[in-house]
């Protein structure tokens, strides 16, 4: 160990690291690319040491700025510099052989030691692969649950939760913003804390914060949702489950893999902190979603509800159809307005539906519908204009102007129309393919930026006719994301040749 | 992509880095902590991106000198930066799951593209924990072994190759500088190429370089090797098989992992590449070694000889007794030292016996003994001298002193010597500990540090008998090795009490 004062360095990169004078690393007996703790009073963090000759005297640290504000530091501090141990934790993750079981302690002190950083980037992904590859049972997957949950901030409303949740994988699937309000106008309690995009043009946070604020501290939602029975808030500011975060951040997102036990695991953990008691789970299926087939989807929702049980919290699950994107909205605004549109009862009946079809879900677990008699009591809630009051308020309580209307919401200046290039019916409409030409459009940082779908599946078009059109607030992203879509096709009319195939000019 | 100038930048750290102004990351449309490829006319290398306002200009890239080396450009000289995109082949890899098989064409291509620098860390690491967690069948581990060795140096005999080789992992292990000399005394060819330590106090590479010089080009090798017949000579200077240094580097050596499928490919790749015919096979076995049951080594052995069949190499297994160190010295220059005291006549019988052993059986492969008459013969050229004479002309043609014995091996100045605590039989020795105290003393980087054992198992000792003398060229080292010893207590003693475990004083 050793003493050092901090020195801010224009660095930036993601890992965390410390810069460190050549003889610095001479007295703590270590090389260039160790691993160091740096302590402060307010915490420590893992830093990969850097070596430098001239940029960093003795005596002192260099971190970037964001090390010093988790640090809670400012330049000219001092903080305390420890040579890594490595955790031994470790041992339990390089024994996951097929067929051997976590125990609780070991997935305790594994949890606990990746939420204290001690472990490497490397250590990570040997935990996170050794879930992708072997795959964890129910057992394992509570456990590893559980400890998430523990190591999170917790919301104890005293009172039951409803929520909520989809396991994503489709575009425009802005349903939580009619389902909350629709819930809360029946009194139940729902505050549903929302991701933002991680792949996707738009999360739901994305989406309402088109309309209002979305980042609330826990006191301010324990206090707020009690009152208006509902919340649209981003669960990110909130470290409900803080592993689940590192996973995603380091090892999930750049390898583009999503294990089962980790997204089960990720999913839960967050409902055991925020209290919920009754859960809805939308589970989008088919080709071009997270489930293509309706086994994979059947399996899911077993092994969902399972867990659930174990954890206390009822579960009904959904299958819903996913391979198209939901709505003809893609991206925040766009999506803003559509759902505003539904709450006012002229939107899309796709999403009028899925909306009324998952709320009345929730109606009949609390007992405020008969079985079976739930969708159409949530339809009545929205036509009869009580999830629109309700949104009004919830919108108004997160600082937003509440009687704003879909038609109010401001979208992308910049448009571009994509035409049918024949008649026909519409066949196919490529989740995959509306999501790259949203984000190329700008979604989901441009909050303007989009897709709108004049046609869907099964629609006729005339040639010439308008398929889609893209929103943008930037010439080139549009530009680029018209050549996206000139590429990609995301829509194929029956009778349409995919792809022509030659064997070159004729010799 | 974009041209840059290159600027050396006073940062050390393992990873090849761009250090770029954030404007250029706006040019280029990437964020920092993504992956750029910086191209010269003589390579091109993958670099994560370090973002900065001030230390680098627009216009400029700051590498550290590993990687201006590696690309073979001075400072101020014009480099292509390009975005880096996702290899193709990582889909192969991610598909990789309990019973998928990776085709041969896929094996192919992650090799090329993990050699060709396209993988980052994290996604290499995804490759290697396939094999960790998953395994790959015999098939696999053909293809494997054969596009790792295509990626490297080929050596190119035109006649009969002999080898010895052992898997590691008990310390002491300095036979090949008793069986090369033997091999190549009765004329067979031994090109012998050899790694330094990894985790060990001493690699053969690092004993030999006691004596002489280790770093000897293909060309170098291929014109010298064929006169004397055996030579004792660095791999690492080769690049016989890229794909595993970056494997050991990046991966294996940081988890503390070694996958089965990568440890056979590992070997037999370098074998491929140095055009290995016959080969005999050490296998130390036991607790406190990488084959802890007979078992396992046994499996391995099998495994061997089926992929050595399959690449048209003649394997003989040989299973070693491994739970405690071989001979007596431990460390570069008291191995190096008595290996010779074993060609000298002197040796200790343990490392005579196994050396013969050895070379014996690779002299019944070639024809030269009948089936069970090579250790006689491979003994009797050892204790006539022709080992010696050999030996004497391999260490002369690779620089050293010829005709150094190996009294006159320079060995730490500072001794310690370890006592018995009481009379007894010596029922155990730990390797592990053995290596950690030679280690501490300096080994392998300070040749002349490391630890002879004055007593090995079955031994009788009186108390205050030594058991182990510790060496090493410097004061602090020598009392950081006494201390560990003390605490790690390598040997135990029959009838000693290992742990003494008390409830506390009584009440």
């Amino acid at each position: 160990m050793t003493t050092l004062k901090t020195k801010k360095v224009d660095l930036k990169v993601e890992r965390d690291f410390a810069l460190l004078n050549a003889e610095t690393l001479n007295d703590l007996k270590i090389k260039h690319s160790a691993n160091v703790k740096v302590k402060s009073d307010s915490g420590e963090i893992m830093c990969e040491v850097i070596a430098t000759e001239e940029l960093i005297e003795p005596g002192f640290v260099g971190l970037k700025s964001g090390t010093l504000e988790l640090l809670n530091v400012g330049p000219n501090k001092k903080v305390s510099v420890f040579v890594r141990r490595r955790p031994a934790s470790i041992e339990h993750v390089k024994n996951k052989t097929r067929g051997s079981v976590w125990k609780e302690g070991e997935i305790r002190s594994i949890v606990n030691d990746i939420c204290s950083g001690n472990y490497t980037d490397l250590e990570i992904s040997m935990f996170t692969l050794a879930q992708y590859y072997l795959g964890l049972n129910m057992d394992e997957i509570q456990y590893l649950t559980t400890f998430m949950a523990e190591y999170g901030t917790t919301l104890d409303f005293e009172e039951p939760v409803y929520d909520k949740h989809s396991i994503g994988g489709i575009p425009g699937n802005k349903v939580s913003l009619v389902i909350v309000p629709t819930v809360a106008a029946a009194g139940l309690l729902i505050p549903k804390t929302s991701s933002r995009a991680i792949t996707s043009p738009s999360g739901t946070a994305d989406t309402m914060e088109v309309l209002c604020d979305v980042n609330f501290t826990a006191d301010e939602i324990l206090e707020i949702a009690p009152k208006t029975r509902g919340m649209l808030v981003w669960g990110g500011t909130l470290d409900l489950s803080p592993l689940d975060e590192i996973v995603i951040h380091k090892v999930e997102q750049p390898l583009g893999i999503d294990p089962h036990s980790q997204m089960l695991a990720s999913i839960f953990s967050k409902k055991v902190s925020t209290g919920v008691d009754h859960m809805v789970l939308d589970i989008p299926t088919g080709i071009g979603t997270k489930m293509p087939t309706k086994e994979d989807a059947i399996d899911y929702a077993h092994e969902a509800t399972e867990l659930g049980r174990r954890l206390g919290i009822q579960i009904e699950a959904a299958l819903s159809y996913g391979e198209q994107p939901l709505g003809k909205a893609v991206g925040p605004a766009l999506e803003a307005r559509e759902a505003l549109d539904v709450i006012e009862g002229k939107g899309p009946t796709s999403v009028f539906e899925k909306s009324s079809e998952l709320a009345g879900i929730l109606f009949e677990l609390a007992g405020i519908a008969q079985p079976g008699q739930g969708a159409t009591l949530a339809a009545d809630y929205i036509t009869k204009g009580k999830t629109k009051a309700k949104m009004e308020e919830i919108i108004g309580v997160q600082g937003g102007n509440a009687t704003i209307t879909g038609e109010e919401v401001v979208v992308g200046e910049f448009t571009s129309d994509v035409l049918a290039p024949k008649d026909g019916y519409i066949v196919k409409l490529s989740n995959s393919a509306i999501k790259r030409i949203a984000k190329a459009a700008g979604a989901p940082r441009h909050k303007e930026a989009g897709v709108y779908l004049h046609k869907k599946i099964g629609d006729f078009c005339k040639q010439d006719e308008k398929l889609m059109t893209i929103y943008s607030n930037s010439e080139g992203r549009l530009t680029e994301a018209l050549n996206l879509a000139m590429n990609l096709n995301p829509y194929l009319l029956e009778g349409m040749i995919i792809k022509r195939i030659s064997s070159g000019p004729r010799k």
